[in-house]
């Protein structure tokens, strides 16, 4: 039997699926699991959305272009004008989700054994696609004492050697969801512009922002315009994240032919997940609202909340829908895996991503994890019901009670 | 500025699609474009399928799970049993497209410097995933004299070697329409088993075969159980091509276990294709009969016609729905472009794939185009009419008329 290849086994397993397997068990007891590890929003896609599938009136659902549909590009063109973002058509490219325009950004930009900087915790995906494009994670941390706020310059400094070829950032960040200042994206700008890196920036989550803090793009950065691959999707903006509908978007023309070829070989973004999306943009300004409110309202059940469990701390994130939180145990993967398969409160449990898998340094986040806040508030506050009793009852917990 | 990658500067691009932007501007010179390059079938969807998203109960459009729908896998495994392919659901994961499941396949199986035999031409798109995992594929040449058939077994012999890890076929071949015998398929079953090799099998043409021979698919082949991996698409079958559904199967839960870390990465395949994919599944047998006999005619009308064009030869393919035919002109890449750029009749021109972009070696399928017989049969008619038209200007023809 031949052997698997090296990246295949040492690709990081996701921290936000890799326990699905105890959950399904769990529920196939019949308890109930409160989905906390995962960024899938239970509120509806818009309506006008729904109805475009609907209402499909093609007999043959046939390839659309490699770089997506002109006339969403076209669209899209006004979406990011609203945020400030100055883009044409012919700089956007379509993805399969923005887990593809990643996977293609890091096979276009980088070889085998380059590096790229990142702040931890990261989005554990990232390493994921970096191990398949044979690249480097370096991490730089930031601490929840710190509010996961940039550390500084000299941090980065001190990790850019021969291979580095790009700093990747998230945001607002998911996992902490946290936002970078305007100072700290100048100092991202500058290191970029000094050592002419790629800079590699998610923002998916810039609906998101809660607190009166303006949302700077890596797009607004002067100077470093053939630097910067935005990385984008519409998972999150209109809960949808199972179109996979991403984008990968540039002013370097190099990167974008490169782009094209890997995009070519795939033949085409989902058909109709293009057409799902592109009629989204016409979502009413009440749609965004209304979500954006109810975030607002969860983001304040869950924090206070977690925030009243004894020996449980999580900073107030400023934007996405996630936090890092500390609990008190003493290793919550174990933790996690323990709610699914020996707990259960009258008949229910909680679910949630280990954050060690969102640090590549050892023993780094071993007593948190990472909470999505896409539940309703009822659910919410039952969720965390059941956590304090998972809390109290866990064999592992390191506080007295 | 920052360089792009290796990669991205040696990754071919898509002959397939590489005079696309040609195309565009014939058409907007306002001239018709006969597409013959790409294999996007006219023929409907079946109805099932649309309706299946048509009525859509769902409020969101959500993730769904890695590997797949399991009422999906689980339907797959009788229509796979209806070809003697005997699998279980957790031997099936579902992916983008059949494209997905070779990238995902090469990263799992394979490291950086593995090398995969391929009899070429080949389906272009392999060598575009080869280049992305780091892997090197090798050719075997098959010759258009010998109607594309595998070579004998010395030659795979001749370049098995250290790095040698797998071999990949298409059966039903694209490009050619080649369907390997049993004979055939012995002996690639004898060199994987004695070589302890990897076999990727693309099989998504295995509704199209026109003759009596027996369908052998490497699920068939005894002994090599472990080594086989299945690569399958439901774009060719249903015509629906743009909703990026296909699947990877394997007996070997260690690979499975790999590519599922890779599919984790990515989060889930396309919801709405799932949906769609899954409704095709209850399509009439009336349905596959009809575009069968369709395609039955399509061939016969492009392989005369072309056989009568002077100085054109195709050898008449067995499957699939593609053939590659001998032009008698220079380069055909110029003579394609030129069709595209120079030349057009009464308002109309036709486009078709060079052949050289699907072999590796130097020089091989200079003369020679891949034609896709998806449109029907008074297009085909027509636009091999335009074809000799153009051959009879073209001023790198090799014929003296």
């Amino acid at each position: 039997m031949p052997t698997i290849s090296e990246r295949g086994m040492n690709m990081p397993q996701s921290p936000i699926r890799k326990l699905s397997p105890l959950a399904v068990a769990a529920a196939e007891r019949g308890i109930h699991v409160y989905h906390l590890n995962i960024g899938q929003p239970d509120l509806p896609t818009p309506q006008c959305a729904l109805d475009a599938v609907k209402h499909l009136d093609r007999k043959v659902l046939e390839y659309s272009p490699s770089e997506g549909f002109k006339s969403y590009r076209e669209k899209l063109t006004k979406y990011y004008a609203s945020y400030n973002i100055d883009v044409t058509p012919d700089d956007i490219i379509i993805t399969s989700g923005g887990s593809e325009a990643v996977l293609f950004a890091f096979l276009s930009c980088l070889n085998p054994g380059d590096e790229i900087i990142v702040p931890e915790p990261a989005y554990a995906n990232y390493m994921a696609f970096a191990v398949a494009a044979g690249a480097r994670i370096r991490t730089i941390a930031t601490t929840i004492e710190e509010g996961f706020s940039l550390p500084k310059v000299e941090k980065f400094e001190a990790l850019i050697g021969d291979r580095t070829r790009a700093i990747l950032i998230c945001n607002p960040n998911n996992p902490t969801g946290y936002l970078y200042t305007r100072r700290e994206m100048n100092q991202i700008r500058d290191l970029v512009k000094k050592h002419d890196l790629y800079l590699f920036s998610d923002e998916v989550y810039r609906e998101f922002i809660y607190t009166g803090s303006p949302y700077i793009s890596a797009c607004h950065l002067k100077g470093i315009e053939q630097n910067v691959i935005l990385i984008d999707s519409v998972s999150k903006r209109y809960s949808e994240c199972g179109i996979r509908i991403g984008a990968l978007i540039t002013k370097n023309k190099t990167v974008r032919q490169a782009v094209m070829k890997f995009c070519q070989a795939r033949l085409s973004p989902p058909l109709l997940g293009q057409i799902v999306a592109e009629a989204s943009l016409e979502a009413p300004d009440s749609y965004m609202r209304e979500v954006y409110d109810e975030y607002v309202e969860r983001r304040k059940c869950l924090i206070d909340g977690l925030n009243r469990i004894p020996g449980c701390y999580s900073p107030v994130p400023m934007g996405a829908f996630y936090t890092t939180a500390q609990l008190p145990v003493d290793d919550a993967e174990k933790f996690c895996a323990w709610c699914l398969t020996d707990f259960s409160w009258e008949g229910e449990t909680v679910m949630m991503a280990p954050a060690s898998g969102f640090y590549t340094t050892p023993g780094s986040g071993r007593d948190q994890v990472r909470i999505a806040y896409v539940l309703n508030k009822e659910d919410l506050k039952r969720a965390l019901f059941v956590l304090r009793k998972a809390l109290e009852q866990y064999p592992g917990r390191t506080l007295r009670l």
